[in-house]
């Protein structure tokens, strides 16, 4: 099952952090989409092949590092079926070298819609009694505004293909508060959902005492962390907004449990992007990113130990 | 304008009904699906091929009735890339034959990347000054619950390209209550979503007094949607939940304003799948369509002559 192959990969790989692949064509090096610039023109194949070459030199410099790569749907779908092309392409590419892979498309609908959904994501399509899979992650992040109902849509897929699924909870943008924040008889939104959230990770435990479905809970508001780790007890954090959002190790401590598991930290810009800071160059870039996703492990690992929170 | 170009259509035409294209392989005619299937195989391109032939016949019997049609993007992302090719191409086909299309995709997301779904589904992309457009469509539906600022994100196509925008505000299923019906400082969140809207709506006036961004608001909470149509004074509704779902005409008069106008009607499998019902055949599923569409605009417009809101 997905959680319980986290939590190794985690424990084996010494590392809570997780890379997003989250493309944007204007940063990847020239020297990467010149050649396909030269060939194909200035287009949507070219920007695919180009986003593709540099997520798998991304995933050859940091696949032994982590447990997981997340790659963001929207920088894909941008790029059309070229793009959605890259996006399949690059999931089989860092399963292939072992990751899992966290497909961040926080879908959500009602009923049919929902399982719609599912089988696109998590699950396969029933043709006439075929079955086909199709952009086929290991799990996947979701939106809650529609309910309970909706989001119990993926469960089947969860629990007869032990696959995972992300609810957001608290968001790392500025105006995540307008509706998360918002207090209902004392409780805020985030934790009227944290609660609905913790329900569905109890149906699907794991080994480890951590359930199939997790939450998003962003770096960037540590005492709101605090509460929710408390609330989820057994849900699996997916943490973003370190790094490029502004959020360090200190604010996402709180994120993991006594055992230090329950939290799995994600940077993109910051990683994939690195070359473009001080000290590395261009032709390096995979380089790059490798030594910026070391640094942040040695940071979150370090600052766990401090406090009393190895899992190694 | 979206909203213009609508509420034209809508005059025109004397039919404020909008058709869901949410196609179910199980409910496609044999007729169609079958010499797919011969010629490909029990596949996903003998399925995108049948979804797509079916959209095509049953645009072609109500292209003339109604002034959009809605398809909801999970039903063909489900069959993978060859889906989304059926997805892009009925949306260009209804364009042909001179209707809107209004892409159901629920998409919402924080800065850049919900600008990489705007960028998708309402606007371009830009490849070093080369523009490229991808999955466009008219207008979209987008989910609130990451905050306001996770919905400006699409003003800038919307302003610029003059599409339009309906975000989730209550939504038809059970379960849409467990968030959007929670209470704070005796305000409903649908209604602090309501506001949100309103305010989006009226950066985006059109001619006839209405905004570019609308409310999702369902057909089968009438005493809700009633009191959305006093907040959101602008904005038009885009209501799903009538017929299959079981919302009536009465149900969704409120949906209206005084003029007549303000509300979208979508009917998906009450109508696509119209010959599954009694008096019809599935080699004139087209036909059926049609009646039922014929039915429900006449269901709808004698409601709104008996409630004082004629628009012709």
């Amino acid at each position: 099952m997905f959680i319980d192959e986290l939590i190794e990969k985690i424990k084996q790989k010494r590392s809570n952090v997780i890379v997003g692949l989250d493309p944007r064509l204007e940063s990847i090096p020239s020297s990467v989409k010149e050649k396909y610039f030269k060939e194909y023109g200035k287009n949507l194949k070219a920007a695919s092949l180009s986003i593709l070459e540099f997520n798998k030199t991304i995933i050859d410099y940091v696949y032994d590092l982590v447990p997981a790569v997340k790659p963001q749907i929207a920088f894909y779908e941008q790029y059309g079926m070229e793009g959605l092309d890259a996006y399949i392409k690059t999931c089989d590419y860092a399963k292939e070298k072992g990751l899992l892979v966290i497909g961040d498309i926080k879908r959500g609908d009602i009923g049919t819609t929902s399982k719609a959904y599912s089988n696109a994501h998590i699950g396969d399509i029933d043709i006439e009694g075929e079955k086909f899979e199709t952009f086929q992650v290991d799990a996947i992040t979701v939106s809650p505004y529609l309910g309970g109902d909706s989001i119990d849509e993926f469960m089947g897929d969860i629990k007869e293909k032990g696959k995972g699924m992300f609810v957001l909870v608290k968001t790392s943008n500025k105006g995540s508060g307008q509706l998360q924040d918002l207090e209902v008889d004392g409780k805020k939104i985030y934790e009227v959902v944290a609660n609905m959230v913790e329900n569905f990770s109890q149906q699907t435990l794991g080994s480890y005492g951590y359930g199939e479905v997790g939450a998003v809970v962003a770096a960037t508001f540590p005492e709101q962390s605090k509460k929710l780790r408390k609330i989820m007890n057994t849900s699996y954090f997916l943490v973003p907004g370190y790094g490029a959002q502004g959020g360090t190790a200190k604010d996402i401590v709180d994120c993991f449990n006594e055992d230090g598991l329950g939290a799995i930290i994600s940077s993109s810009r910051g990683i994939i992007f690195a070359y473009q800071k001080d000290g590395y160059t261009e032709k390096n870039y995979g380089k790059a990113a490798r030594c910026e996703t070391i640094k942040m492990i040695e940071d979150i690992n370090s600052t766990l130990e401090k406090n009393n929170k190895k899992f190694w």
